[in-house]
Order: C-alpha cells, then structure tokens, then sequence
C-alpha cells in the first residue's frame, strides 16, 4: 500500500468528500473512520500527515520505515469512536520491533473491548510533534449553525477556555484574526525569542475546515486535534467527523424585500385597527387606543368591537372585515383564545401585521395555540409582532401603539426588548434623561418578527441612527448576523444579550424556554457582526442615549484634558479599561499646550491644567484639541470651583464646540463633572448640545467613547 | 564531599543564614552562589534537590553517581548571576561520560564569559523534574514591603501573567489560599483524572521563604525557579538570591495610642484657630470661617488675622500665641511661604492637629518647602492633613473645616479622598442622593496623615460604619493593611486606587509624583486585607452610599423574586458576576413559594411570580424569603404593572422588611426597579427605609450585594 503526500493542493474536491459521505450515510454510520476523515481532509486540502493502513504486523512495520520512524499506530474500525480509551492508539514507536508489537496489542485491545467491532486494520502514521499543539474544530451551534473554533492545546483550553468562535465560512484574513485573538496568542507569535509559529498555516487550515462543513451540513462536527503548529507549517494529527444526517430544519427565512415591505407598513401604517378597542377604563383595549389617539397617530384608526358603536369617540367595527378601507396594522387586545379567530379576518383584510399583545401563549406553556396563530398568520401572509409584548412606539409616525403611556420625545434611537419589564426600564429611563427615540418595540415570544427582522428595517430607516436591543435568544443567530453586518457600517448596534453566565442561561430557560447558547458562542460572533456588546441593561440604555449624539471619530488619537489631576488618573484607567490608548501628544502639539498651562501643571496626556484656572484656560486648550488634526476625540474632566462654576464650564465648552462645528471640525468630546450638585444641570446642558457628559463618573463618558470607537472601527471607518 | 539531605527539618537556622549573609556583606556582594543558596534554603526547611560541590571532572562523576544519574550541573561562581546565559549549566546528564564533558565545557564557557570571574566549581545536582513547574519568589515592593509571589511556570506566568501576591510573612493557611487563587489552579488540584500536586507542600514553601525575607530584610529578592511539585512534595530546582544591605529607610510610624490621641483631638476639637480667617468675600480663609461659623460648630472659634479685630462677628487675634484657651486644631488659608512660620506658632500652642488647605507644595515641585514645614510639625508633634486639600468635614460634630459649602446630612459613611477634584465629587454626589455622611476628608499630599491614620481613627469611632477611600498611592502599604486588618472585622472599608492601568498610572505619576505600584499587587494585597476594591469613582460612591443601609448576610444562600422574568435573567448574571451564587432551593420551600404564584410562573430561582400580579403576591414571596431561616439575602426584580404601580410596591416592600425586622429578621434586601419615571421615587422610598434599590439597573443593587458579601467574607461573619 503507498503513502500518501501531507497534502492534496489547494483545491476542494467536492466529489470526493461526497463520496466518502454517502458511503457513510449508506452503511448507516454517523462518524468517518480514520482513513476517510483523512480522504475529507486532503479532498480540502487540510494537512495531515503522511499515514497507511496496515493490515498485519508485518505490513506495518515495512510502512513505519517507508513513512520514517518514530510513527503512531492506530487502530482502524468504525465501531470504534474513542481510540484512546480502547487502548487503540500507541505513540512514539520508534524501533521495527516496537511496531510490530504496538500492532498485536492494539488489535487484541480493540477485541477486549468490542468483540462484536469490524476491525479494518492498523493505521501506521508519520508522528508529528514539533512545534505548539493547537485545537482547531467545527460544530453546529443551535443558534448560529455551522461554527468554528480555535485555541491552544492542553491546559488552556482545558483549564482557562482560551479559545475563539466564528461564524463559518470564514475567509482568510477572518481566520488570521481568530488565531490572534486568544488571549495567549504571544504564544504563537513567539515567546523569550522563540520563532513563533506559522499563523497564515493556521488560518488557512481553519478557513478550509470552515469551508468543508459549509458545503456539507451533514458534517455536524468536525475535531482537528491536536494541529501541530510549526515556523513553517500546521498538520492536523488527529481527526474525528460526527454526522448528521438529519439535521433539524432551518428557520423560515424571508427576503430582504419582504421584510422591508412588510415593516415599512407595520412602521408606517396608513389605517390601524385595534382589536378588542373598548370604552372600559383598566382594559389594556381601552389603553391602547387612548394612546393612538392621544399619541397624535394621525392615520385612520379602527376601532374593533362587538358589542360597541362607538369606542374613544371613533366609529367602531363589529369586524375588521366590516372595515370599509385598508388595513395596514392590527393591534390585538383580546384574550389569547380568541386571537386565532380574529386574526383569520385580519388575514383575509390583507394587513401586513398583527401586534400581539395579549399574554398566554408559549411563555405559559401554550405552545401549540401560538403555532396555531403562526400558522394562520404564514397562510395570510400576515407579520406577527408578539405575543406577550407591551406594543411598539415609532416617533416619526407619533404612534404609540401599546397599552404604556405614550412616548414623544423624538430623536434617533431605536429600542427592542425581549422582555416586557425591561421595555419599561426602557420607557421610563428614556423619559428620564430625554432620551431621543425613533422606536421602542417589544419582540416578546417572537414567534415570528426577530431582531434579524428589525434590524433590516431599522438599518434602512432614515429617521434612525443607533439601534439598541435587549434580547435572551436568537432564533435564527446566522440570519442576525447577516442583517448586522449590512447595518453595522451605516449606524452603531449596541446588544444586551441576558443569559450571559450559567445562572442567567438557567433563568432564561424558566423565562421563555429560550435556550441560550454558550456566551462565549455570542459574544466572539456577535463581535465578529460589529456589534457593540452592552454588559448590563444600564449601559444598553446609556450607549442607546449617547452613541446617536456622539460623532464618530477619525482616528485613535485621544486626548484628556482636565482641571482636576485626580480625574486625569480615573479617565486615564477608563481609556485603557475601554479598549482606547492615550495619543502620545508630540513636542510641538505638547509646547502649544503648555502656553495655556500654569507651569506647574502637566502636559503630555493627561494635560491637566489644574484646578484654579479661568474658563478661558478650558477654552484655550479645548480649542487647540478641536482644531489639531492630529487629534481625533477629547475626553474633559472638569473640577467644580468658585473660578470657573459649572454652568460656566458647560458654556463654555458648548460654544467651543458649536464654533468647531460650524468649521467643519466635528469631533467625539465626552466630560466628566467633579462637583456640587450643579454639575447635574451642567451635565444635562452638554449633553443637549452633543457633549456626552456626566456628573460623579469618571467611567462612563470614557465606556460611550469607547463604545463609539468599537463601533467605528468595525465599520470600517478607522 | 558528602552530599546534603533534602530539608533540615522545620525549624530555622537563624544562626546559618545569618552566618551567610554576613559573609557576602563582608565579601561586598549582592548575591548568594548556589551553595549559599542551599544552605540558606536548609535553614529555614525549603526542600532543594540532594547536590554537591564538585572541583574537578572526576569528582563531578563520583558525585553523580552518588546521587543518582541523571543531574544537573551548574557553574559555581559569585561573580556569575545569570548562569545560563554564561553558558554554566547543562541538565540532563544521564551517563558519567556526560558529567565528565559537561563538567569541563562549563568551566570553559564561564572563563570565556568572564576571564576574571571566581570559579569555586561546579555544582552537581540531582535532577527533579516530575510533576507541575511552578514559581516561588519573594520580593520587595516600594509600597508594601516584603511581599510573595506565586504562579504556574512557563507561558502561564509569562504570557498570562497568571501569578498571585501576598504580604510576608504569610501564615500556612494564607500560602494555601494563595496557591488556590492563580486562575489556572485547577491543573494544581488535578485536571483530566490527574492526581494533582501537593498544595499543602507549595503552602509550606511559600511561608517558609517569606518568614525568611522578613526575618532577613537584606534579601531583597528570592526566586525559587523552578519548584517542582509532585503529588507529595514540592522542591526548589534552582534558587536565586538577592542581597540589599542597604534598604531605604522605613516610613516614620505612629502607634496606635498616638494616631488616636491626635485624630480624636482633631475630628472632635474643642476649639479652632483658623489661620488667615478674613472678612474679604471670595478669599478662602472667609469661605472657611464661614462654614465652620454657618456648619453649626459649637466649640471655640478663634480667628487669626494680624490685620483685623474681628473677623465674621468673631473676636480675632493677631497670632495664635494671643489666643486665651487651647487650640485642638488649626486650619490654614495663608500662602504656602507663610505655612511654616505660623506652625511654629500653632505648635508652641500645643494644637494636635494643622489642616493644611494652601496648595504650592509638593504638587507643585516645591518639595522643599513641603519638607520644612513637616519637620516643624514634627518638631512640636502637630499631626498635618493636606497640604493642598479642601479640608474636611465630620457630621457629628457639625464641623465643615472647608472652603466648600457645609455638609449636614449625618450618617456612618467616612469618605477620604487624595484628589480635590474626587473630593467635590463625593460632595456633591453625597448631598444629590442624601447619602448620611460622617466624614469627608482630604489627604491631599500627604506630607503626615496618611489612610492607615484615618482608618485608625474611623475604625474605632462610634459615629462611622463604613468607610471609603479614593487613593493613588500609599505612602506606607504594609502600615494601611495592618489598620486595614484591625477594622475590617468591624466595619466595611472600599478603596478606589487610581492609576490601575499604565496610562492611569503614569498620569498619576504626573498629577502628584506617586509612583503607582502594580496594580495586580495591590489588587491581592488590599484583598488579602479585607478591603473591598472599588472598580470606579461611581462604585465608590455607591458603595459608601449603600453598604452601610444593608445589614450583613449571615450565610451564602441569595434568592431572587422577580416580577419581570427578564428582570430575573439579568438579575441572575449579575448575580454571578458579582462573585455570588443563588440558592438551590430545597423542594419544600419551592413548594412553598409555588403555593402563591400562578401555575406558569416559574418557582426554582429566581422566584418568577410573572408581570401581572397584585401587591400580595410580592408580599407573600418576599415574607417567605424573610421568614424561611435557609434564606439569607434578596434581590427583587420589580416590573411596573397598573396592577401594583410603583409605589404601592415600595410601600408592601417597606412594610413587609419593617415587620421582619420587629422580628429580630435583618436580611440585606435589594431591589431592581424597572418602569416609567415613578420608580425612581418609588426607589428613593425603598433606600430610605433600608432596601437598597435602584431604577433602570439590574446591575447596581446586585454589585452593592455582592461588594457587602466580599466585606462578610473578609470579615470572618460567613
């Protein structure tokens, strides 16, 4: 039997993979032996080393000399899945006698354990072990499908979990940036002068690994373990395949152009009508259509009611298909049981959505009544927002579409949440601080509009500019990351994705049935989609707040400017905290800065300018850092005193600002305010005016710049 | 030459290393050969390999044999430090052929290294090499003094950084946690069925070697590298001593009887003298009279002004001396070049106590200045606060030594702050949430009382039970840990150290000339003592605000009641994240909490009573956690509904927590108020009667939770 060469070339041999597959899937298998994971691999041109299957003692010692010696023997049988437990495998042979003997052994050992097992022979393979032992595999993850993952053997991907996910396919250059990001990583690029490794060899094997389990599903996991990692290049030594042929199906997908169609007139409806609409004070049917109303929705508005003429002084409708016009949305405000029924009609009136209020559906068990209404919405066509959901509000159209109070601060964020006590979080922490909003939606049981589907629309929504969403689950992970990646480079999306810890994944699972993948899953892919991940809610509602007001930067140079050396130190740990680095100021810029200084004080970066100086110190320094071009975001840490008061500071700052702008020169500046309580309303003043500004926190204005640059960078825009 | 047992047994030969140290001091050196080493790792019972001393290559051979092939041999020379880079140490010599070869090339690389270089031989040793790599070392630290190190060896050290500090000496018990707070520690207990080492062999090595550097201060640094640990011993391969005979001078110490005799003088004068107290309006020494004067401060209050004969309707004098009574403290809001001839004057007075408030000192690089002021205070035993502060305040004694405005909110939080900027931070923040404040006080420069002082005092004052300090330096660490120590049994103390980041560190460095230690060492000492670390100003703040309202858990079990299951989710993760765990709750109280929730609500914990309920079913869950004696603490996810507005909320909250109490029930109880803006009274309402609660956050309450176990568990209540 010849030896076959560590490589097959760059091209995929896709006739190959399948036949080796079918064969499988013909003999009933759900792993490949061996030498037919070695066919798949060098059919996609993953290295692996030289290796020959030897059928006697005899014949495996004449390929251990042909192959080189030392080699690894091991045994061959596809009943046999964990070789090393059925003492199948024996390493570092080293002599012809050794070989032989490995064989005997090996054989009886496999009979020991499984006398019933087809044992097809001994494969004899080149041993490899130069170099860094790294793990490289494939899965299929429940929420993003086909996935894969990369991390150092041994103990630290044991014991400390070092390793990275991304979504599959993953190009070249995507696969070069996993193999970077573990956090021991100087250990491939090499330690104490050592060579390193060959990374690009590396990214290539995960990149055509990525690509294998791409063309065949059926390959529900693939294990490269371990690739041994050299200067010059990464051979894959042991391989093992876990099929699937009979995968569950994927979800529903709809087209761009059918989502678009269908929320551009759930956002923007012409005619509402309001299932269940009644005069009765308490009812959320009475709620709601109070708030249309009050809300200042100026389309048609019908109310729907039985029993009732005339409800919140509109004509009422025993029936929506008593409706004499269109029908863009219906909001339902009656029992669960009756929800089925109503919406056949709504089906048939040719509306393009039904908001799903009411409770008692799939979060209390009654999963099959909330199939049922999915599947007289799909039979119509009709989009469900829901059920379980307080509503949805879209500014633009002053619509309040939801039993809440209304909403009417109008700006550019837009607010999802999964779950309604956080919508109302939402709700009043947005009125506190005036937030500007486009949008606030509850997706609740999501039994068919997700946050794949929003994000399309609000990512083409002109009256949008930053979108912020709370969520437990994906349903469809790949779909969200594909409707991320087309948002992410026009306007910033900011996730709070709940269930992060083990804890938390087990509350999720009690709250919605949910199943929350591992964090570690979402947090590398999400990244991978430019998304900005938020780590509690209050940063969701801050980072929605305050990434609209904030330009984006041009560039990474940040510069703090402060009155009180005490915040300068705070900020300055906030920057690194946030991914950020403080510019290194050079000598002409730092000796410009110096002119406006007490000698005492310290340029460089921080430039603390210290505490005693006049506003017009603030505003010489602030204005040199606004019109530098070297200089690309501005971090103020302003110290409370009698010489320069807060509101004067905030003026100050304000104009400062608003003359840059009015050059031309439009970039990110955040504040911190040490002080009496006045630096409260001054804080609020900046803000108005686009400076992010906060008073008793040296974190948070440097968390939202940072926030902004994580976005502006997976936009492309630095 | 005979070789050497292992160890000597377990007790210390003070008499050897002495004899040792002596030698090399005489000889001027700063480092031990690895004989000395040895004999100085046997005096105090630190396993080392079985070695000998060899002068020739055929005593080398007899020795190896002796010991056991295969050894190590190691150049022996007092002129040698770094002996692998001179080419003087070969392992792994496995046949006396090898030993006689390597003997002779190691001889020769060391003169070719260093023709004048003291060769006393070579050093063969038995090989150890079982088992896990691991590094011991001992150090001394600018601020702390001598300090221990421990981490795994190889990448894990070097890459990761994976290594853990303790303040020398270290108990067995302390060396014990010390090695079980790596974050790879799990390879130590045995991974992969693996036996594991001996933790109670590293234990004892690390608190041998650090009773050894505190024995001898001259050993500057020890590196035990590598110790190899099997699964029953722990031995020292190599061993790297460092010799200082001339360490700085220790920092000037107080007792404790002196810190408390001055600090009670000063927090509860019986008179003031305010140096430079002036009618002038805008003039510091105006502002402090008058605070001090409008504070409500009912001692004496002696103006000192040459140039007026009265000052704010108070009688004034031209000098201390002409003051009639005593004077406990005086404050100071003259120019910097005038401090010190006045302090002559307020020491003669016999005052305990001069509040520094002029900047121009240290700060400013007028270091001198500083000094010779310092010296007069020290001079006529005057303790300093500042100089370059805003002063401070103490509520019991409605004393606002300040140029800022008063402070009258009384309370057992004592905040200290090194910045003037933090200081009006905490300030205002303080006065905006109505936080009941004992103290606030600057430390300024430092130049005399420093945190171990204030904690000093604050530990043992009656009015204060919690403290929090923003520091950016210690000017003595080891004197701060040993209050620390003292108080943290009967109080809180939180630290926010700024400059934890490089960039943060190097600003600090500018802003006050501290020279910032390593973060990582005084994250694991400030913990070894106790403290509860700050990760921000904002945390700080809250912190301080917040941990003297709870009451201390009295055990691990945390149970979480939420009416907003996503509420719960989130609650959940913070939970986790905040280093606690929920409480498995045992099926008859499951039962219990289930009998009062609808059928769909999820029982387990979090305790889910879904969004809809009415005001009793809060508050029969919340009677249940309260009066169930397996519950230790609550954390309440609140989601506002019509049918229990926020409110009303509050109020059974109160209600329910009141009667518990009048029970002798005293739970720490926090809350997660999500909704429209009424929650933020509803959350006022809440903390103003003891339950710490929070709007729009599911994170804040849970960190104050978790901030108040970390402070349980330092304090030995758990």
């Amino acid at each position: 039997m010849a030896t076959q060469p560590a490589t097959t070339g760059t091209g995929h041999d896709s006739a190959a993979v399948r036949a080796v597959l079918d064969r499988a899937r013909q003999e009933g298998r759900t792993s490949l032996t061996a030498p037919e994971g070695k066919a798949v691999a060098d059919a996609y041109g993953i290295p692996t080393p030289k290796e020959a299957l030897a059928t006697s003692a005899d014949e495996a010692v004449s390929l251990a000399v042909e192959l080189g010696l030392p080699v690894v023997a091991k045994i061959v049988s596809p009943d046999i899945l964990h070789k090393t437990e059925a003492g199948g495998v024996e390493v570092g042979l080293e002599s012809p006698q050794e070989v032989a003997a490995a064989y005997r052994r090996i054989v009886a050992n496999a009979r020991a354990h499984d006398a019933e097992a087809r044992i097809d022979g001994v494969q004899i393979q080149q041993q490899v072990g130069a170099g860094e032992e790294v793990i490289i595999g494939a899965t299929t993850d429940v929420t993003f499908g086909k996935i894969v993952v990369f991390g150092l053997g041994g103990v630290l991907v044991e014991v400390l979990k070092d390793v990275t996910f991304r979504l599959a396919p993953v190009s070249h250059e995507e696969a070069l940036s996993q193999v970077g990001d573990i956090k021991a990583a100087e250990i491939l690029r090499g330690v104490r002068g050592g060579r390193g490794v060959d990374r690009e060899a590396l990214a290539d094997v995960i990149s055509r690994l990525s690509q294998l389990v791409t063309d065949f599903p059926e390959i529900a996991e693939a294990d490269l373990n371990p690739v041994f990692a050299s200067a010059s290049s990464a051979v894959a030594a042991d391989l093992r395949f876990v099929l699937d042929f009979d995968p569950p199906a994927p979800p529903k997908r709809f087209s761009r152009e059918e989502i678009l169609q269908a929320t551009n007139r759930i956002f923007k409806p012409a005619s509402i009508a309001i299932i269940g609409a009644s005069n009765e004070e308490g009812k959320i049917g009475n709620s709601v259509i109070k708030n249309v109303v009050n809300g200042g929705y100026s389309g048609e508005i019908y109310p729907i009611n039985p029993k009732a003429d005339e409800v919140y002084g509109r004509k009422s409708y025993k029936s929506v298909a008593d409706v004499p016009g269109d029908v863009d949305v219906a909001i339902f405000a009656i029992p669960a049981k009756f929800v089925a029924g109503a919406l056949e009609e709504v089906g048939a009136k040719g509306a393009a959505g039904a908001i799903l209020i009411p409770s008692g559906f799939a979060e209390t068990g009654e999963q099959e009544l909330q199939d049922e209404v999915l599947a007289v919405a799909r039979r119509h066509g009709v989009r469900l927002l829901g059920p379980n959901i307080y509503g949805y509000y879209y500014t633009p159209e002053k619509l309040s579409a939801t039993f809440c109070t209304p909403y009417d601060v109008a700006g550019g964020t837009a607010l999802t949440s999964q779950s309604g006590g956080i919508g109302m979080a939402i709700l009043g922490y947005s009125r506190s601080t005036h937030t500007g909003v486009s949008a606030i939606v509850g997706v609740g049981n999501k039994a068919d509009i997700d946050e794949d589907d929003l994000l399309t629309f609000f990512g083409q929504d002109d009256n949008t500019n930053a979108i912020a969403m709370h969520l437990e689950d994906l349903k469809d992970g790949r779909a969200f990351v594909e409707a991320a990646r087309e948002v992410v480079p026009k306007k910033p999306v900011v996730v709070l994705k709940a269930g992060r810890t083990s804890a938390g994944a087990r509350a999720a699972g009690s709250h919605t049935g949910a199943l929350a993948g591992d964090d570690k899953v979402y947090d590398d892919i999400l990244r991978q989609a430019g998304v900005v991940r938020a780590p509690g809610l209050n940063e969701l509602l801050e980072f929605g707040r305050a990434l609209p007001v904030l330009p984006a930067p041009k560039g990474e140079n940040v510069v703090i400017i402060t009155g009180a050396g005490g915040s300068g130190v705070l900020l300055s740990d906030a920057v690194v905290d946030n991914g950020m680095s403080l510019y290194e100021i050079p000598p002409d810029l730092d000796s410009a800065f110096r002119a406006f200084i007490p000698p005492f004080g310290a340029a460089g970066n921080p430039v603390d300018i210290t505490g005693g100086e006049p506003p017009s110190t603030y505003e010489k320094t602030i204005r040199l850092g606004l019109e530098d071009d070297r200089v690309h975001a501005l971090i103020l840490g302003y110290w409370h005193t009698i010489v320069t008061p807060p509101m004067v500071f905030a003026e100050v700052v304000s104009r400062v600002v608003e003359e840059a702008r009015a050059k031309g020169i439009d970039k990110p500046v955040v504040a911190s305010l040490s002080g009496d309580t006045e630096v409260e309303a001054a804080s609020a003043y900046l803000f108005d005016r686009g400076v992010v500004a906060y008073p008793y926190t040296t974190e948070k204005p440097v968390q939202v710049l940072g926030a902004k640059y994580r976005w502006a960078r997976a936009a492309g825009l630095l």
